[in-house]
């Protein structure tokens, strides 16, 4: 082989909409999952970490005459001895690979089988602003349990949740639908075609966006939109649009008189009087189970994700106002969404199995718990020991020690000590509350000179400032009192 | 396009050589990350999560010539507008990202930078028993400290991490070496052959498992191995090989000893001088800390990863025994390992930054906690509550929802209830302490009945037990005293 030549140095860069989490991106988002694993483990659920990589055929969803499957997908192929193997594939959510997990399993697994997975995924989609191609996913699912007991069981428990994390009774909604229901409504229109059937389904997954009249324009004969391009309409009649905003609009000041809506909504329909029936049995279980309407309603005109489930829809939405980009007031919006879907393990199997989730958005959820002051967003630091004198690292070393059995965060400076500034420049940009300084002076006395960088700061802020006037930014502590004086001191900061 | 013919089922499988993990398999992993997590933030560390795909070039290790960059690493190609994009692959350790990290960011970063990882890694190998192409790794790393005092504060938050997750002292040991003393002793051997000095390293290598005897038929003559194959040697004269048998064996009663055993092997040499004062350095700040040569000694005959690593290197052993497949005790072995790499991030920028690290073998660790009994193999499941009458779902769930603001675990059953007998089955694969029944007699009678199904497996496997006798298997309590009475009986099981 001929000898290379020399190579360029490799760009230090992530690829291209992928990034890294520092710190508290880190532990914020650990502490989060960690306490909603704490709820989904007191419900009987069981964690469950599936391997990252999957086959492309366990995954699904790929044309057999594309070349490469790489359609929304990370793919690769085995090289194996031919040099043709299986292809592999990143997962791109939790709920395909619990689906082959199951199916592979069950022998195994308790029915119905309750698990949680939290991890991340992967999307090969063009990345955007805040929009990348690797997320992570928190799920709950309940396989294996036909009874819808176990949807309103997943709407209670996801509210737990919220307020388990810190979003407080009154800043979240979870509504819940029914795809059932809608069936019953197409039924009920008598649609036999199943083109328009398709239309009107992709023009109810529009109604968060255009709302009530901008359905019945879009139903009707179409609409001009914000960017001036006209969008035909399903060219239904007023009268044939109704049942259908008839149902988006169906809910009432009460669980019943929605649920009366929706039985005039779908006329004769068998599946649409099952669907209204499921609604009926989860509102009185979450009702009984004292989860009432200020926290979960039935509401018709939750259409998210509706073409995807086979029976019940939930959508958890966190109702305080936020600033938007633009100064605006709004509504903070979805942060969790689920519902059932039956057919997932029939493909592995045969067999049909049922199966209901919820899958909430972390990264949603961390951001609203930030917007609410639930998570600092400056974490405090540790103490750093400066080191005047190399030839004193143990005594350095011990300082830190000490600071550390009492429970406080602490290191010793390990870069070049020569310059005390960049000691101290080190301590600000690790968010230090506090510097210790110990030369030879300070051991001969036995004492350490203790830096307040928390009231620095301040001082810095704002120098005139009289109610800091008593308290010094530097004084002077004996060696065997540093760590108590210091503990009282952070105490009183954090 | 033409109509697919129908698809034959897909197999329910992971890929060769991944796996899944259940249960308490992650439970476990992640409430010992979480442990190890807190020494390391006391030390001042930083968590960092990095993508788990990177660039295949900020990866390094490829040869430019190949085509298909997949050599010991998942990788794949990018397609951008010309279908021939980047080299993207999965991540095969945490370091190598570590290095584009700080390479990356070192602008925004403290300097030195002291961060963990945690996390899955990658390894596109042939899977063997237990052996798998997708695990934990755990590190901890200060970039950009050139002294070695950083190597040493490592070493301390290993013995720290190991007793915080359970591992007692006495049951670990961690040896420190030096690379540089090493290369003093080649130094001193005055090999000029290229050639010869990489065979000296790579029969080093060896001493693990071939021992000193093997080591001095290596370096010499050549040697008949285990399976009869006959290995060449070195060429050297025993003379010749000496320093390198001293090297290794030079470990003494105390440090000093050590010390001053390899000051003997490295004679003249000027590396091998500036090494050993390093790891007298090590030894002294250690000492000063409290970390004797019961928990952390300086031992040359740690030659695992020496080729890799620049400066010391240390490896983290549990002294105690446990039995093998064969029925032969033997010590539990490595769990830990790592040292200074100073050239990481010189690759990306050019400049060179110190770098020091280790490396925890998660699943190695969580292996032996199961081994020392600090992890229970069969954690206890959820109070079961079964459905006698499916009308009375709401009073079911009423029960586990007070069952779990008591503090305990508990769950509906939420498969068909029709036959009971599934039920326990259902309960005793879940290893559910204790079923809850309850049908109409019972509700109108103001009762439930509680089944101990833990007391009912120790009866089921020894039926005659006498101490059983007066703690009945199953018993009716008031409704009003289910919770105070299953609180009481599951504190004491536990």
């Amino acid at each position: 082989m001929a000898k290379q030549k020399k190579q360029p140095r490799p760009k230090a860069e992530t690829p291209k909409g992928f990034r890294d989490y520092f710190g508290a991106e880190v532990t914020q988002r650990t502490e989060m999952l960690a306490r909603i694993a704490e709820v989904y483990h007191a419900y009987g659920f069981d964690a469950l970490e599936s391997s990252a990589v999957e086959t492309v055929e366990a995954l699904g969803k790929f044309l057999p005459d594309v070349d490469r499957p790489n359609e929304g997908v990370f793919a690769w192929q085995e090289a194996d001895d031919e040099g043709r193997g299986d292809w592999l594939a990143l997962r791109y959510d939790l709920t395909a690979p619990l689906a082959r997990v199951y199916a592979q399993h069950r022998n195994d697994l308790p029915t119905p089988y309750r698990r949680y997975a939290m991890g991340p995924v992967w999307r090969n989609e063009k990345p955007g602003p805040g929009r990348f191609r690797q997320f992570y996913q928190c799920d709950a699912d309940t396989v294996g349990a036909p009874s819808v007991a176990a949807d309103a069981e997943i709407c209670a428990m996801l509210a737990d949740t919220l307020e388990r994390v810190g979003i407080p009774r009154g800043d979240y909604l979870i509504r819940v639908n029914n795809r059932k229901v809608l069936n019953g409504v197409l039924e009920a229109m008598g649609l036999s075609d199943e083109a328009q059937r398709d239309a009107v389904l992709r023009t109810i997954d529009k109604f968060d966006k255009v709302g009530e009249a901008g359905v019945r324009e879009l139903l009707g004969k179409g609409r001009l939109d914000a960017s001036g391009a006209y969008i035909d309409g399903v060219g239904l009649t007023e009268a044939q649009a109704e049942p259908v905003i008839a149902f988006l609009t169906s809910r009432g000041e009460s669980a019943a008189e929605t649920l009366a809506n929706l039985r005039a909504a779908i006329g004769e329909s068998a599946i649409g009087a099952e669907g209204v029936a499921e609604l009926e049995t989860i509102a009185g279980l979450l009702e009984a189970g004292g989860y009432g309407p200020d926290r979960i309603v039935i509401d018709p005109s939750v259409v998210r994700g509706l073409g995807y489930y086979t029976g019940p829809v939930f959508e958890a939405e966190l109702t305080f106002e936020i600033t938007d980009e633009k100064g605006r007031p709004r509504q903070f919006g979805s942060v969790a969404g689920g519902g059932r879907y039956d057919d997932l393990v029939k493909r592995f199997t045969g067999q049909a199995v049922p199966a209901t989730g919820v899958s909430i958005g972390v990264d949603r959820l961390l951001a609203a718990l930030r917007e609410k002051g639930r998570i600092s967003a400056t974490p405090v630091g540790p103490v750093v020991v400066t080191v005047m004198d190399r030839d004193r690292m143990a005594d350095y070393q011990a300082m830190v020690a000490e600071l550390r059995a009492a429970g406080l965060r602490a290191e010793v400076y390990l870069g070049n000590p020569k310059n005390f500034g960049n000691q101290l420049k080190y301590a600000d940009r690790r968010n230090s509350p506090a510097a210790v300084i110990a030369g030879s002076e300070e051991f001969e006395r036995g004492v350490v000179q203790v830096k307040d960088l928390v009231l620095g700061a301040k001082i810095a802020e704002n120098a005139t400032l009289e109610e800091w006037k008593e308290r010094p930014s530097q004084f002077e502590v004996p060696r065997g009192e540093m760590v108590a004086r210091l503990r009282a001191m952070l105490d009183g900061a954090e």
